[in-house]
């Protein structure tokens, strides 16, 4: 079997929308000194692998199962990048 | 006040370790008909914006974070990456 294709999904909240987990972790590094920061801004980080040899059609599937699962196009953006 | 500097993070878990996120959403994806699918991994994307001008300095500071606060270096490794 050929190696998987692997591709990385980030997942980011759209600009504009409360980020409560970031602003949590802001004010945290703050008051451990880190007064510096400025802002902190949380996404996901997915990666995923499949088989295939087709690396066009299986970029559109990852968009796909972006919109379908991995995202939330409601609230989220993401980006598919190959590795 | 000059631009702040941006830093991407990234915490995944260490090679090995059980992910339980990743294997829900690998079979959430079989079932949804993407049988192609070998894995998915899971891992956090931190965007980190601090007001500074020495951009070495602060990539410390942000390494110093990712150990002191954004990762668990018992089950997770980082990368600290300039935007």
């Amino acid at each position: 079997m050929s190696e998987p294709l692997r591709f990385r999904v980030r997942v980011m909240r759209k600009a504009g929308l409360a980020d409560p987990e970031g602003a949590t972790t802001t004010k945290a590094l703050r008051d451990l000194g880190y007064t510096e920061v400025a802002a902190v801004h949380f996404g996901r980080d997915i990666v995923v692998e499949l088989q295939g040899d087709d690396a066009a059609s299986a970029e559109a599937r990852v968009h796909e199962m972006c919109e379908r699962l991995l995202a939330n196009p409601v609230i989220e953006d993401f980006t598919v990048e190959r590795l």
